[in-house]
């Protein structure tokens, strides 16, 4: 597997590292994707854990104040979750300064660009520190032309946001490295562009261009190379739908995985909206992405089972898999289920 | 009707006016919809129009010089045309310097910004002259919560882009006021925008912030009163169908129109991709719809027959309406049928 992606580049950053990870204080693990996703596909990147008073999410690294992090070697202080709307709120603004003042730079994946955020400017010129936005489209995209690719494509699809569609992409594209398969990991969002070093971040594109990104994102290759394409959104959620369908369209997966956590019953930010069947969710993005590849089918199910124990995650996936006539697997405990779904992929 | 929307400003923007109307070289009349628009919703605004050499497409408005256009009373040229990425490109770029030299400012709804196009900012601010885009989304957009909003709103879709979803809206939100029923026109695209003298240029959004776009577009209203929201796109386009996804969702339509050009056969800027079915997408838009409007329904068609004569229209229409069990109109030809898909909407 190809984690970096030298043909689409994001500008000439380069971010520095060892990272020290900021959690704000949030209490939605679902909003801390970013730093899970780092902990676990760059482990070697990351050296703590910041977080404030009232935050309940936690990675498990080490607590570090910026200038522990700095004395051992942390370079930048990354802010490792991604709220509503890319937002960050006052009250992390004295804690993003500190690390400017213990010597460490900014990296951050929200919409809002570290230099727009009150009281980060001045301190930063002043002790000369970088403030690195990684979710800065490129320039020059253009409208997708819908016109068939070389190459296969898998992209990873959601009954909702934050349940797991970057990591069983990760986990796909590394199983299909391990059989010998030709493969890239093709990052959409910015903690996977933090972890390949490339790609391009769907929601920040501007809408017309969306699934014109997503063709650029994943261009011709030869006819055995697999790009697994890390999904956004889903097409169910009432204000990620679209970013969903563009990706969906430009993409053109040959194969879809739906990605899904067993009990979640609503969606993420939404208040009020129940989440979809996972059959609805497999009809609907085949009917879609059949506009862009008639070929499309579904292979299986990616389940995030981090809530349950051993027992209960293989006995709810063994039945799910049964009820579906799909194989069912949750890429983090791998194991013969996953193999399975690394084989009907491949199929 | 109201057509101004000063609720929703798109900053201090004052187009000087009258237009002279730019048309390039362009040889297919869908992409020619701004400049239609304007001499149709706003002929006191148009002097004439300026083509190049090559043009086919042409608004049947006196052909003017940007000199002539001036010392007749014009104080702009508006580039009236919408290319597939909203490029303008180079050939353009002496008649649009000639057109500062003659006095008039210019107006663009392109993607590209005016002062970006190689040539024109040195004129520009040498001659004191206005560079002036439509197209800027206001800063603070937000994403979508999904939340339902007071009042009733009427979204205009497609079987394709650029077949009549800007002008239905119109005619539809002026035969609402002539019924005496509190209605505003909510302009989603550039040519819209020019003609309301607000709104929001869905397209120009980025992504994640599309269907909050849409929100913001049709606040909170009267429980009588209606909103004409212009549709975008078309959720069968490989290209803007995210667009049009965002804009279903955050616009939680109670009603839909759906547009459609008969004999239209392929979509347009998408070579091989045949074009919908009318039933067909009638049925996904209000399966789409109902995800944040349980209650959205099919108030009827709008067909664009501009390539028909008179007879051959109404027999069109008649003949599918009764296929269909909806009314069909073309509102540019008024009448009867489009009376009743007036009392469809308001039913």
């Amino acid at each position: 597997m190809t984690i970096a992606q030298n043909d689409i580049a994001i500008g000439a950053l380069q971010l520095p590292q060892p990272y020290l990870l900021f959690l704000g204080d949030t209490t939605e693990g679902g909003y801390a994707k970013t730093a899970y996703g780092l902990r676990d596909w760059a482990p070697e990147k990351c050296m703590g854990e910041y977080r404030l008073a009232g935050a309940s999410v936690t990675t498990g690294l080490q607590a570090l104040s910026p200038a522990e992090a700095e004395a051992a070697g942390a370079r930048s202080m990354l802010i490792g979750v991604a709220n509503g709307g890319g937002v960050i709120p006052p009250n992390w603004v004295p804690a993003l300064i500190e690390a400017l003042e213990a010597g460490l730079d900014l990296v951050s994946g929200m919409h809002v660009r570290l230099r727009d955020v009150p009281g980060l400017a001045e301190p930063a010129e002043r002790l000369g520190r970088r403030l690195i936005d990684v979710r800065h489209p490129p320039e020059g995209l253009t409208v997708a032309n819908g016109a068939k690719r070389s190459g296969k494509r898998l992209l990873t699809v959601g009954t909702d946001c934050a349940l797991g569609k970057k990591y069983t992409a990760l986990a796909l594209a590394r199983a299909f490295a391990d059989r010998g398969v030709d493969a890239d990991f093709r990052a959409s969002g910015q903690t996977g562009i933090m972890i390949a070093g490339g790609g391009l971040p769907m929601d920040a594109v501007v809408s017309d261009f969306g699934a014109g990104a997503a063709e650029l994102l994943s261009p011709d290759a030869a006819p055995d190379h697999w790009d697994v394409v890390e999904g956004q959104g889903s097409l169910f959620h009432p204000a990620y739908a679209g970013v969903s369908l563009g990706l969906l369209h430009g993409s053109q997966p040959d194969v879809i995985v739906v990605c899904h956590q067993p009990g979640r019953t609503h969606v993420l930010g939404a208040p009020g909206y129940a989440l979809p069947s996972i059959e609805e969710t497999i009809e609907l993005n085949l009917r879609m992405g059949a506009r862009t590849n008639p070929a499309i089918r579904c292979a299986g199910l990616s389940f995030n089972t981090a809530h349950l124990d051993a027992d209960a995650a293989e006995a709810l996936m063994a039945q799910e898999s049964r009820r579906l006539g799909l194989p069912v697997a949750d890429p983090i405990r791998g194991g013969d289920a996953f193999a399975r779904l690394v084989d009907a992929c491949l199929a």
